[in-house]
Order: C-alpha cells, then structure tokens, then sequence
C-alpha cells in the first residue's frame, strides 16, 4: 500500500494555539504524531504536509493521485473557493477523503459550499482531531476491500 | 453508557435491493447485524429502527435524547426538507451523528442543503455502510473522552 | 359555539423542559390547563392535541373544519415547510388562528416563510404561552361578532 | 397484468366538498367508482387509497414498485414538497404516473416546483377527473407494449 | 364539432430521425396518421401542422381559436421562451391542451419553466407520441362534456 | 405603569374610509376610542398618534423607550422598508408589540419582511381593530409579570 | 373638473441646475410655468408642489384622491424604494400617472423596480419636460372620456 | 419629415375583440385611422404595420432606422423576450418610443422587464389608445426641437 | 467534403455601417467575399446566409446537419434567448463553431448566458472579422483530422 | 474653506446611551464638541446636525453642495435604504465621506448595501468617534491639495 | 509597540505605472516613504510588503498575529475572493485595518463582497494613499488608548 | 515583435495523462513543441509557462504586459475565481486571447462564469490543442494590422 498522504491547506499550522472554542487544543504537530502512530501500527507510511499556498496542494494532490496514494485533505478556506483543487482531485484521479475539524455547517454561510465534496469520496467534518483518525479508517477499510 | 441509537429515515427499507450503483449491495438488515456484533464487542446495546415517517423520527430522537443515548442518523431524503428533524436534536439536545451512504455532494442540487448538519455534532457521508462504522467509532471515542 | 381546537405540531411535546431561554418553562400540560379554565369560564369545551405526524394535523382540521370549529394552530417547524397544512385549511375552509410561542422572525432565516399565514385568519408570535390565550381572544372576540 | 395502484396524497379526501371552483365536484368515491368501471372492463382489480401521511404514500409505492403494479399517484401538496416520494418511486423503480386535477401551474409559485416529475414516466395535469382516467388510458396502452 | 388543430413547434420536423433516446422513434408524419385515424373514427377533421418559427404558432392559435377549436400544442423549444405564444392562447381564448414527447422536467434546467402552461387547459407530458393520443381523448372528452 | 403608546404610520388616516375590504369599516378615531375605554378601565393612559412621516414615528420610538413605555406599533408599508424603525426600536430598548390590520402575508410578496419584527417582542396580524385590542391585552399581562 | 395636481419628489427642486446631461436644463419653475399655461388655456386650475419629504407626498396625494383630483407624480428616487407611496395611492383612490424626466430603465439597476407603477394609472419616462405635458395630455383625455 | 413608422408586435393584430378588460375595445384599425388623422392634420405620412414574426419588426425597425423616420413601437410580448429588437434599435441607431396598451407593470412578473426600454427614447405604457396619440404627440415635439 | 455554412442571425446584415466601436466596419458582405477566398483555395463550396428569422435559422441548421456539412454560427441576439437553435443543433447532430465578432462577455449582463454553447463543439468570441477566418480554420483542421 | 457639514441620520441622538457594546459611549454632543475643536484649531467653521427625517438630510446635502461646503455622512439605517440621498449627494455634486462608528460589515445582511458609497469619495467605518476624525483629517487634506 | 505592518496583496506593485484614472499616479515605493516618515516622527518602525501570492499574505498576517503587530491590509482582488485571509485574520487574532485607494463600491459588481470587513476592526476606502495614511493614524491612535 | 507568452494554469501540466475523454492525448509538451514550430516559421520567439501559483501567473502577466508581449492564457480552474488575474491583465495593459481546450459552458455550472473574458481581447474555447493554435494566429494577424 501506498503511504497515506494527509494535506493540510491556509491557516491549519495555527491549530490549538488560536480559536480553542471552534477548532480545539490539539495541535497539527499532536494529530501528526496521533496518525504516526496509527499508521505505524499498520505498517503503512505517511506524508504529512501544510501549506498556506493553493498551489503546493495542487501539486501534492497531483503527486499522490501520481503514486496512487490515497489522501485525506483539510483544504481549509480553500474548499469554498477552490476550483483548482476540485480540478486537482479530478484531473489526478485521486482517491481523497475531505475532512473538516469544525462542523462547517453550522458555521458562516459562505461556508456551506464545497468545491472539494462533488469530486472527493466521502466528507468527515466536526470530530475535531477525531475527524483525521475517522477518515484514516476509511482509508485502511478502503484497501482491504481492494486486496 | 446507554445504548446507541440508530435511525433510519424513508426508502432505507429498500437498501441493497435497489439503485445498488448509488448505494451499495448491503441490506439494512446487513447493516443492523454488523453494526450489532461492533456494539456487542463493546458490551454497549443498539436500538436499530426506520421509518418512512417524519414523526416517527422525531419521536425516536425525543426518546433517545430524553435517555441521553447517543444517536446515528441516517435520515434519507428527510435531511433536506425536515426542519422538524433539526427543531428535534435541538429540542431534545440529543447528540446526533448524520450520516450518509453515497455523498450526496455529487448528486441533484436539491440534496445540498442539510437541516441536519446545524444540530449535528458531525457529518459522515459517502462510505457506503462504512459510514455508519465510522459514526460508531466516533461515538465510542466521545464516550470515552467523557468518561 | 362548537368546542375551540388547540392543535400543536411537532417538538411542541417537549416544551417547558428544553431550550427555556427560547421557549420559555411553562409545559404543553400547563398551557392546556390555563386554556382549559378560560374555556370553562365562557362554557365552551376545548379539543387539545400534539402530534409530530403532518398527517395527523391534517386529519384534525378536516375534523375541525368540518365541524365549524374555529382552530388555533401551532404548526411548529412544518410551519415553514408543509404546504399540505395550507391546502388542509384551504380545503376545509378552517377558520385558523396561527400561534407561535417565539419570534420566528428574529431567528434563522429558514423560519421567515410561514406555509400557514396565507391561509389564516390571523397570526399571533412572540409572547410564550400568552400567545395561546390571545388566541382565544381573537377567537370569543368573532364568535360575539358573528352572534 | 399487475393491479393499478392509484394513490391519493394529503387533502384529496376534501374532493368534491370544498373549493369546487378548483378542483371540480367529484368526490374522490365517484372518481374510485368510475376507475373501478374502467378497470372492469379491462378484467384488470384496481388498489384505490388515500392518505394524508407522507409515510403511507413511501410505504403504498414501495409495495407497487415490489409488485410490479404501475401507480398513478396524485401526490396533492406533497408533489411540492417531497424528496422521500422522489427518492420512493427512484429506490422501487415504479412506474408512475404523475396525476393533479388542477393546472398546477397557474396557480401559486410555491406549487410550481414537483419533485415527482423527474421520477415519473409522464405527468397529466389540468382535466379534472379525467387526469385519472387519461393516466389510465396510458397506464393500459403501456402494458399493451410491453405484451 | 370544429377541426382539432395539431400545432408543432420548432425541431419536431426532425422526430423519429434525430435522438431516439429522448424523443422515440415515431416520425411526425407517422403521429399524424395515428391521429388521422382516430379522429377519423370520430368523424372529426383534423389540422396537423409543423413550424420553426414562433410566428406561424402565433398566427395558426388566433385561427383555432378564432374558429372555436380545440387545440393541442407541442411547443417544443418555444415553450420555455415564448411569452408571446401565451398571449395569443389568452388572446385568442383558445383552449389548448400542452403536450410533451419527454418528461421536460427530467431534463435540463432551463426547460422547467413553461410559458404555456399558466394559458393552457392542462398538460401532457412524456408518453412519447402517446401524449398527442391522451390529449386527442381529453379534447373528444371534454366536447362531450359540452353537448 | 408607564402610558401605553399606540403609534401609527403612514396612511392609516385613510382607515375605515377606504378600501374596506381590506382594512374593515373602523376609523382609527375609533379605535383610538376602543383604547381608550379599555385603558381607563385599567386606570392606564395612553397616548395615540399617527403620522405620514418614518421620523415622526423614530421619535416617538425613542420618547417611549426613554419613558420605559411600552409601544403597540401599526408602521404600516414602513413595516417592509425601514431598518430606521428597527434601529429606533434596538436604540431605545423600547418594548415594542407590532401589529397589523391585515394578514400582510397573504398579500403582495413585497410585505412579507418586516424589519420590525426581529426587533419586536411580538406580532399580532389579521384580526383587524382587534389586532389593537389583543396586543393591549399582552401589554397588560406583560406588566403584571413585571410586577 | 378638480384641480391637477403635480407633485415632485426627493431632489427634483435641483432641476436645471445640476446633471444637465440626464435631467436637461429646464428647472422645475420652468416646468410649472409650461404646466400652468397649459392649465390655463383649458380652464383649469393647476397645484405645483415639491418636498424632499415622503410623509409630505403621501399627505398630498391624500389630499388629491380625497378631493377626486388627478395626479401627475414624479417620485424620484421614492419611486423605487417607498411602499407607503404605493399604499397612498391605492388607499386614497387616487388617479395617479407616473412620470419620469430620465429613461429610468437605461440607468442603474437599483432604479428598475418602481412600487408607484402596480398602483398607478400608467407611466411615462424618457422625455425631459414633456413627460409631464404628455401625462397632462392624458390627464385632459381621461376627463373628457369621463364627461 | 419623415413619415412616423407605428410598429406593432404579436397578438396585437387580435385587439378589441379579446379580453378587452386589459386592452379595451378600439381594435387596431381605429388606432390606425386615430393616428392617420392626427398624421394627415401635420402633413406626415403614417407607416402602421403589424406582424406575429419577430424578424419582421428586427426588418422594420432597420428600414425605419435607416431612413432616418421615427418609431413607435409597441413590441407585445417580444418586449420582454427580444434582445434581437434591443440590438436592432441600438444597431440601426433608430429613434423610437416603447409604448403599451395596458400597465405591464401591474400585471405578471415576466411582464417586468423590458429589453426595448434601455434602448428606446422614452416609455409610455397604461393609456390603452391612448398611449399611441401622447407617442406621437412625443414625436412631433421632439421634430420640433430638431428644426 | 461538403460545403460549409456560415449562417448570421439578427441585425448582422447592418454590419459595417452602424456602432463600428463595438462591431468594426466591414460589412457582412466583404466578410462573404474573405471567407470566399479562402474557401476557393482550398476546393471547398461555402453557402453563407442571414436572417433576421429564427425559424430561418433552425431551417438552415437541419439543412446543414442534414448534409453533413459543418457550420459556423454567429445568432447574434438569439444566441442568448433561443432554446430553438440549441435543440436544432442537438437534433440535427450538426457540427456547429459558435463565432462573434465582439467579446459579449465584456458588455451587458444579458449577454452572458449562450444557449448555443451547450451544443456547439467550440466558440471564438472577440476578434471582429477574424473570428470567421479562426473557424474557418478549425474547420479545415477538424476535416483533416476526419480523414 | 467653507464651513465643514457634519450631518447625522436617525437613530443617532441615542448615542451613547444605549448599546454602547456596539457604538461606544460617546455621545453625539462629546463628538461635537472634539470636532469642534479640531475644527477651531484649523480656523475652520463646523455646521452640526442631526435628524431622523430623511428629507432633511437631503436638505441639508443640497445646502452643503450648494454651498461647495465639504460633508462628513453619517446616515444611519437610511444607508441601506435611501436611493433618495444617494441622488441628493450626486445631484447636488457634493463632496461627502460616509462614515459609521460600527463595522457594518459584521452586523446583519440588511447592512451590507450602502446607496450612500457610490456616491461618496470615500468610506470610513468601524473606529466609532474616531472615524468622524478621520474623515475631518481627510476633509483637510482635500483641501490643501485643492489649494 | 510593535513594528506596523502594511500588507499589499496582487497587482500593487503595479501602482503609479497603470490606470492612473483609477489608482492616482503614486508608487508603492512613494507610499511606502511617506509611512516610513509618519512612522519614524513616532519612533515606531515598519514592516511594509508586497506579493502576489495569497499564501504569503497568509503567512505575514500570522507572523504580525503572533507578534501583536497591528496591520494595515490592501488585499488588491484577493479582498473579494479569499476567506483564507478572513481565517487567517481570526485565526490569528490581528488588529487589521482594510484599506483600499479607490472606492470599490463604485466600480464592478464583483468588487462589492469583502470577506475583509467582517475579520477587520475597520474600513478606509477611496482616498487613493491617503487612505493608508488615516489607517496608520488610526492605528495610532488605537495604540494610546491602549496605554 | 516581441515574443509570444504562452501561459499555462493550475493543473494543466497533467494535460495528456488524466482524463482525456475531455481534455485529449497531447500533453502541454507537445502543444509547446507544435507552438514552438509555428514561431520559428515566422521568426517569433516563443516563452511557454506552467504554474500551479495564482502569484506566478500574476508575475507572468505584468513581465508580458510590460514588454509589450501578447500573451496567450489558459487560466484553468482560476478562470472562474481570480479577480486578481482579471485585474493584472487590466493593471498591466497586457494583450491577452483567453483559450480552453474544453467547451467550458458544456461542464459543470461552477465553470460559467470567467473573470478573464471581460479583460481579454478574444476567447477561444473547445478545440483542444487547436485552440492554442488558432489563438496563435490570431495573435500574428493583430502584429499584421498594427505594423
């Protein structure tokens, strides 16, 4: 199995120390080091990126969709305004599970749109550090049925 | 830890027999035995039900909120039209889990809004009968980072 | 005078115990009490009901209707969505006082269409369990004018 | 050749009694009678129902989808409103045709939207009773085709 | 009895030869033979006629009406654009019955809105060349009605 | 208790002389009359007003609200333009009951916002003079509470 | 025959003086003088009048309806942003035409809704000063068509 | 002077003899020999034309735009449905005047846009005939100013 | 290969004489003459044709469609309002390259929306008289490809 | 340098009196009073007012503009509202800065157009009483670069 | 106190060089030299950037968020588009004034949505550099009311 | 002549590897080597760019609009949401012929709207690789007319 790659997009390196209310107090170091571990007991490695440039997901999204390594994404801002992405997903024939650490729902309007979910798998969203692990499950579940 | 909830909404009596392209092969009743044997695992009882009916559902998470269960809720086309659903979960401030089968992302535009989504602690959509494992997990992990 | 149907939809059974900074902490059961004392003291009988099924308030203002009994109706949320509410009025040419115990207007925007208005006599929103009474008001008040 | 299944939504058991300038003087019994006559003489037994739950419409679709019966389903206001009837007639792969005594269209624009239509094999709207009958006539000129 | 004028808007001069999947095989000419039969059963002559351009539409409605006679109207195109055809079935006190080869509203969003509809009698929409038969019936009915 | 203040807006001068389908055959001199029976027998005040004029009807707002009066308002088509009006009513804290002659949601689209009503304490429509009357019912319950 | 009045609304007292390119140069004494001349040929006596105030214009058209005068009105700005105007009119049953100096329909998009127009008798726009000579013109048709 | 072109739209040509609660009694032909009076009492020639077809009037309004004759055009239907026309004026630099028998404005909502009225002159709408003799009178000033 | 088309729809005949700053100022005719010459290089017949008709225009496309010859299409205004041509081009299964001379997405609102592009193989926009010879191009080259 | 125009909308008397959390407690006399003196620090006359009737406010701008004075806006709700200031601030040709004390942009939707911005050479929001002393600094400034 | 830190966003290196009539005829690096002087009279250094990349406006808002820097922002079109820099502005809690040199809310449509405003304290626009110069006094000024 | 500037968006260095259904089998090698030739054969010199980066192609536009070079722009997914880049073409003065290889308007709805069109001198859309081609000449006969 390919390594999983785990992208995270604008903002998401201010985790824990910035709006604890809606995002919580686990930092991206802390989930990096959860899934580490969880992956590890599998056997399967792992590619953990942030980046605060649409242009560096598109590029690792193209990079994994090109290994064939499944991706769990956190576009961050990104997903409500980036057709690139969507494109990226699309256009690399990526496998990509969208995960949100807040209920996006029931936050501002001009969130209620996502241009990653029409071209993602499945979406995860309101588990906080919990929405990483559920979507890494799905992962590992997903290449069972393949095997 | 009181048993799990898990409703089900209209037209998911006929999952595995029909549209298999869009939702998958697996029964209900599938679906209720796997999920059966991860609660027994757990020593945790499931409370398994649908209906084709609006009240039916309201009055279930009436009763599941009301025994502090927590509930994962499939509530099929209900999701888009019900305001009665969102005034339940809110009424009864019962933590509810949406969940999905197929993303309902990537289908007709009148299946994008949620009234479910404001009053849910989390959305899991597009893994198949995955989706309701994953809303286990999730519900197992909240009970232990209660407990 | 025919008997005053009282006709509550769904959540409504809740009331008193849940979301009080909304709804205030006066039960469903007190508020049949008061109306049942105010009806007693004109010597008119009083029909009290709750459902969370759409068809059962449909039923009951064909009963109502067919009657000549004037209704006072708090749809809850199907307020916003059932247009079968506002055919079931239409159709049995129900003389219907809509009532809300909150300002529907000064919460979420998907409560700012009421199905109900256009088919009702009158709307009274906003004054907790008063808004029932002023209801009944309304409604001596015609009864005296068409004597 | 299966049953007929003609299936009457929320209010229709009003027909005939109130708003004639609408929806004509027929009651809903003369129009059974008159499918019934018309069944007959084709040796073909006709299921006849109405309800003003939503769930019992879901459920009757369900049963005639199972039993390969076409529907000549005359959803009343709930043609408006419901996905679960969409979702009913998709999931049991029913042939139905969509039927409404009045034109639809020249009345309010809430009634302007069916989320029937884009399920069903054809709509007839507008000729009073006789939308039953033409839903009829086509329901017997399919069977023919298909023999 | 007047003649039934069979109106046909732009692009139906191509049926049966252009996209069978959406509109059948039957060409226009052979829709004109079966209801030159059945009108022919019926002692009643017949006006079948096809236009692209809207004007002849607009022209061969003021003489059906003009001469008191049923009409039924495939718009095609026109039917989502044309307000002037409205007009003219108001104008002219025609009595028009709408039909559709396809169900319109199972297509793209643009042909949901009829301009027809609001003016006509009723509609018929999606029984193939079925829909000019059922309508050819609703026209025999409703003259019966009259005498 | 403060003096009840009953202020109405433009052009109901006009009532009872105009449009009596609509607005009933009472004048507004006489249901000032009906107030002002009603509140001496309470041995309360009450000071009516009518003006052409959105600043007229902002002052009156704020004198109320600095008196700690409570306001019955009647604002007529400013009802649906005038966020002045809701400022007023915010700015002053005054409690404010908005009422209405006519069900405004059955009428024209362009009366169903009011930006009164997200400012007021509640709504009373429909129930022409009676509108009035009710909603000094509600000001009197209210102050009893207070006391 | 009554009085012609001929009311100006917000900003036309700048007439002539500035936006000579839209407005023209005629200001609005100019106006009333050509008016006048008119009136007076024809016998008949002329109110000129202008405010900055819209309480003042629903006064006035009171004023006019009341006294079963003929209205020439030139809201301004009003024109597309005061319902009271609209209620004043049909309240007051008022014969009302609307004028416009300026094509309003070439300008800004905010200026394309007019509330004046549903109420009014008809409109003319697009003609500098002899929009008000045209809507004069009608003023002196529709009275001889009355006697 | 040119002679003034009077261009008339679909359905126009049935005026009359239909609805006339809209559009009054004075068919076509009056209107014609109104105008031709009025023309012959200046010693201007009258072109009065009236087509179903939409590329004639596109033809006309070319032909009058090139011989420099004004334009008074009432569009019908197309009005709100032609930007073909919109460019013709525009693309034949063509005087012309909009006019309309009724108010389109207090009429349906797809009445209430005009794709003549950015490009035209001026509007005069609401008069019935009317509105034809104020356009010419509109014409005839506006030849005065030029000489 | 069969000859190509060139079909122009509404007021292109005016080219070349009026609002050269948007359309520049060759005429339709030294357009022909270009295309022409082009044409006679490489052997290949052009039929080129304007209308001011839409039914001309879904005539002339089922001609070509029919022939198999490919076309250029510039429909002018009814690029932006005829559902017609789009269905011609479906229909027909013509191959169409949708041409204008000035850049419509730089000018009104109302030109923003083409029903010809859904059905077209390509569009060129903006280049005046070169946007013909660039199709012409693409022609060529797609020939060429084909065989 | 004419005097500098200060004029203040409805609502604004309440200053600092109520809802301080979103307006500060300033009072309107105290930020007079500081005007004022930066004003008499620069020789410069200040003309302070405030009114709750729209008219006066257009008015007022016509005075200033009239008087080539300089205007610092604070129109309160009418912001959102008046197209009747907007056509005052251009018909007068008056130099006007629009200020709020609050961030309107993170209040209610209704805030969030302003007829007053295209008008005005520039915003200043969001500083409460600093934001009139912004805008006398950039009032001054203008000056000295005009002489 | 912190360094200032203005931010410009794309295209602003352009400034001076192009559309003068829009953005005046200053550079960057002048503005950039007058708030270096403005600053140095305070003894308060600057930090003053420009990029093209929204992922380094992103970073620097960070860096300035961590420092407790205030920053003055110019987004350029990123202000329209990018609710990475709304999140980053929350996420990292920064004092962030939005300025703009022209007056966005008269120019084009798309212009008019800032997703800026609602995370900024406050809004300067249309006072070409002197914009930046009254965001750096109020900035000034915020900092002694700190102290 | 300067050289020709190919630029190249988001995602278009997968060109030829995903998804050829819709975008074809060439890669961007190749199309650069195609444009490469047909700049040789006219003594051009050719710069042919990709980037993921919004700011690179930001970069890329003012370096062509500054050295006068036109430029050929396939924007990809940031045609649908970049001002900033319709703002650098604007800002730099740079002649810019927008292409895609795909017919945009035949896809998914998000991809209608393009910020490039109204900057652009020209677009070509739908014809693969040709598209960069017949842009190519179109850039050579601009050179032609200019010299």
């Amino acid at each position: 199995m390919s390594a999983v790659h785990v992208l995270n997009g604008p903002n998401l390196n201010l985790l824990g120390r910035r709006e604890p209310a809606i995002y919580g107090t686990a930092t991206l170091d802390e989930i990096h080091a959860i899934l580490e571990a969880r992956c590890a007991e599998r056997g399967v490695s792992l590619v953990f990126r942030q980046s605060n440039h649409e242009g560096d997901l598109v590029d690792w999204i193209h990079e994994a969709g090109g290994a064939g390594a499944p991706v769990i994404l956190n576009a961050g801002a990104l997903t409500h305004t980036s057709i690139a992405l969507h494109d990226a997903i699309k256009g690399a024939d990526a496998f990509v599970i969208e995960v949100h650490l807040s209920n996006v729902h029931a936050r501002e309007s001009f969130r209620s749109r996502s241009y990653i979910s029409p071209a993602a798998r499945g979406v995860i969203a309101g588990f906080g550090p919990m929405s990483y692990i559920l979507a890494l499950e799905a992962v590992f579940e997903n290449e069972l049925r393949k095997s």
